[in-house]
């Protein structure tokens, strides 16, 4: 595996790999890399002919009271992995490489950057957008993998291309769970093992309120109503962020269940934030026209 | 000439020009072309194997009182002129290819924005930064062509292309000028008669200030209000936005000459917008330390 470090360098690697007729597949990730991370990496290699990964922990999208300094780094460990899985090249930047002292440049995707995750971390999409935007150009890949769990993040990012002609193909890759169907998370690292056990009710509540909706019920306020109760039921929880079914594509909260729809919840354990998602569609006959 | 209307093909006519090794050259647009536009093309057609010229009235950096609605425009002299150039694609999208319904993302590049022009045009330079992004991933050429005439849209472009890590080399071309001085601009064709006359103040201002500093007047008040003396002399001028001695990268207003420095000036004729600039170095032995 190939270590880059400076982005002309990568840029340089991947353009000349294209224009031998190679396909990029690439991964952006913060590191501290678990199974869905590596479900990513496996998607990439399967799908192109070269495999990129990159290692940033991206300062602008961490808010000044946010776990930046404290965000889990294990590089040395995040090589092995990513050795093992057989990546050809990791692109792993520094910060005075990433942004220049005079960097002032903000891509911000409005509307979808402020609902759930964006209305308790202003300023965090558009971080994620600039820096998104800048490893792309950097890597220039073909197609670009990203985890279901950060779905708002997909959503602004398959927005982003959009919107700026960006010559990517975003793939979601679903959730990896584990086995007591907690979404996997470099922050996980950060719980206590009650709190750990605790945030098993996420996932539970997703599961219920899927179960109800599939099951016909279809006001969004009995969801929500029945998600909170579990949640709320938790005493190691400090704060129930958001937890309702919202539309998948401009992330508003719903008031009926008609189609598709995503359920979605953030919560904080003491100072540590979970997020976890799940994708509803209620069966035929109770979609309400 | 070929005349390309979709994003899409616009792009991948130029990706397989890349992959052939071809080069790029770009030269974006609003139309209302003049002599200014065409030593753009020139340039780009004399540095590069295909030249691209796009012409798109960009709604996005007009402010709600300004100009988009009556902005000249006159596509088939537009395409005349350029077949005559030998110009190889003409990019010509129309605004529902351009923003699609759903379009909500703006990149900004702060700072550099809010100064100059920025600071009399809110949202321009947004407007600005977000349509060359497109324009730069749709054409993905090697260099792009600007005049010097809108001299902080190039240190905002540039800027723009250092930060995201864009893959473009930006040429500025020196401000082309009629016989009496006056800076050729498309906006040039809103002026009646004796308007037309009294813009040639502008061009004078700037000599006069800039032989001043050449011949040693270091203090910028004492430049401007030289400047604001010839500017404020002519009737016709409705508005001096203004008229100083700045810094060519950061676009600080000064208040020594110290080395090279900007010399920039913002008027209104009755509704119409005009700017010019000139870039001055100060005799040597004039250079302040």
């Amino acid at each position: 595996m190939e270590i880059i470090r400076i982005p002309m360098i990568m840029r340089e690697v991947t353009m000349t790999e294209r224009i031998r007729g190679k396909t990029i597949g690439f991964v952006p990730t913060m590191g501290a890399l678990h199974e869905g991370h590596l479900s990513l990496v496996r998607m990439a290699k399967g799908e192109n002919n070269i495999s990129v990964v990159s290692i940033y922990v991206n300062p602008k999208q961490f808010g000044p009271a946010e776990d930046f300094l404290k965000y889990p780094r294990d590089t040395e460990g995040d090589i092995e992995k990513l050795a093992g899985e057989g990546v050809d090249i990791l692109f792993l930047p520094d910060d005075p490489h990433m942004y220049l002292e005079d960097f002032t440049t903000q891509v911000k995707v409005e509307g979808l950057s402020e609902r759930l995750c964006g209305f308790f971390r202003p300023g965090h999409f558009t971080g994620v957008a600039t820096v998104v935007t800048k490893l792309f150009n950097i890597v220039i890949p073909h197609k670009a993998y990203f985890g279901q769990k950060d779905y708002q993040q997909t959503v602004i990012i398959k927005r982003l291309v959009k919107d700026l002609n960006m010559n990517v193909e975003i793939v979601v890759c679903p959730t990896v769970r584990e086995k007591d169907g907690v979404a996997m998370s470099s922050r996980n690292a950060y719980l206590l093992k009650e709190e750990r056990q605790a945030a098993t009710a996420i996932y539970s509540c997703l599961q219920e309120a899927s179960k109800a909706a599939r099951s016909g019920t279809t006001d969004v306020k009995e969801l929500k109503r029945l998600m909170e109760n579990i949640l709320c039921a938790v005493p190691l929880f400090s704060h129930v962020q958001y937890a309702s079914a919202y539309n998948p594509e401009t992330l508003e909260e719903l008031e009926k269940i008609k189609g598709e729809a995503l359920l979605a919840v953030a919560v904080k354990i003491g100072n540590t934030r979970l997020i976890d998602n799940l994708m509803v569609v209620p069966a035929r006959n109770t979609i309400v026209y």
